[in-house]
């Protein structure tokens, strides 16, 4: 078994940052399926993506990939802070810029520091990339992370210029099995429901409520079967090991058409 | 006060034909928000902006500038068929394209075909903006409705080439006020939770239960305050002057933290 780890790259990006709290060994895949594909077919022990930021919400193709094409499992949770800043060629001042390139949701982030300083925003496949695309031209700007500065020996000219604090994004560490119990667990659940049968998640809330459970989260998003059918995202503490849990799995499995247990880990 | 109908522009996109639904003084605007303003400071009657797709899942920017900065109201809603279409110049075939341009959703939704055919994926502002993109060089291809093509007298090369069927995206029309009851009419509401009360989504969804009043969506997105802390959309059945309706909303008024009524409006 091999101890590489898979992570959405290119490197500089806050995904390598999240990379880096797991090991060493380091491997950079241009997307998330391909970090996924990495873990199933077992060339890397755990593979990280980010799964949802506090501002953005989730990143579909992660949820989609975990509901739909891999049977991984979530062996651990990272989160970081989330902060973006204005990266330039050296010399250059807020005058000097008319375009602006990063990742989509960086660009989403930073909506307000944009349009009040009148650039023009360009999406870049990922926030390294966009750094690298400006190497030698003082009127195009970057916004991605110091390490993406850092790497293409760029300056920062303006620090943190998201729209809003409380800006994280949280990574899962996927592998082919999760995490032995540690007393401080969650579990994350994947289900869908009888959309002819109203009212069923109602009562599958009702399974966490009589049971005492807390969701720590739960995310809708499209089953891809038409409009007003969803899968859930439903993360609760406990480990799929403890008895409670296992109560609540089995009277889950009655209630839903789809439950998918993506694993428990420790909290982060 | 005036006729004029706002849209997500520019002219080619299936927001344009959802708009011409609604009336003929048809006027473009490039962003959301914009559409929304115009509405907003009367210089529109109505806004027509998509909410939602079945793949893809809700757009974003919508929902949040409902939530956030604008007090408008649903006046009615138009679902549409997306189909997906290959354009090209006039005389291309298959094998002279190497690249494809499109907004970020039809991306997405035409990722199987577009690596199926090792063709280099581009996002562009709207599909009808990447169908002008392309004019004139016959190794770049667009993604977008048959008006686009239209327009620019483009061929359509391939129909349907989204990756699966049940691909429709719902549209609102917004205006200052709702409309008026009909007799089959749903409600949209917008509401967050006591974060540190356990259980009030269950309870909340018990309010519905028990007046026996289904819901058509309920749908998650980040408060932006912070990872597992959420706004809720929710669509359900019955007119907000009905008296089951109200007493419903009496009711959540109580247990929401926040809570924001988007209109009632007759069911597409």
């Amino acid at each position: 078994m091999c101890n590489n780890i898979s992570f959405l790259g290119p490197k500089g990006t806050f995904t390598h940052e999240a990379a880096h709290m797991v090991g060493e060994n380091l491997v950079s895949y241009c997307n998330i399926p391909a970090v996924m594909e990495s873990v199933s077919n077992g060339s890397c022990q755990f593979g990280v993506v980010p799964i949802e930021n506090s501002i953005e919400g989730p990143v579909g193709i992660t949820l989609d990939s975990l509901a739909h094409k891999f049977d991984l499992k979530i062996f651990s949770e990272i989160i970081i802070p989330i902060n973006q800043n204005l990266i330039v060629n050296p010399g250059t001042s807020m005058g000097d810029i008319s375009d602006v390139y990063s990742h989509s949701q960086a660009i989403a982030q930073c909506q307000g520091f944009i349009s009040d300083n009148e650039i023009q925003p360009h999406y870049a496949i990922s926030t390294a990339s966009a750094a690298k695309s400006i190497l030698g031209d003082k009127t195009k700007a970057a916004i991605g992370n110091s390490k993406a500065a850092e790497i293409y020996n760029l300056d920062i000219l303006k620090y943190n210029i998201q729209d809003v604090d409380n800006n994280e994004t949280r990574f899962v560490v996927l592998s082919n099995n999760d995490h032995e119990p540690t007393n401080n667990d969650k579990t994350s659940i994947i289900f869908s429901i009888y959309e002819d049968k109203p009212g069923m998640l109602y009562k599958i809330l009702g399974v966490f409520e009589k049971a005492h459970v807390n969701l720590t989260k739960i995310e809708s998003r499209p089953s891809k079967k038409g409009l007003g059918k969803y899968l859930f995202f439903v993360d609760f503490y406990g480990h799929r090991k403890d008895k409670i849990v296992q109560n609540i799995l089995n009277e889950l499995d009655n209630l839903t058409y789809f439950l998918k247990v993506l694993g428990s880990y420790p909290e982060f």
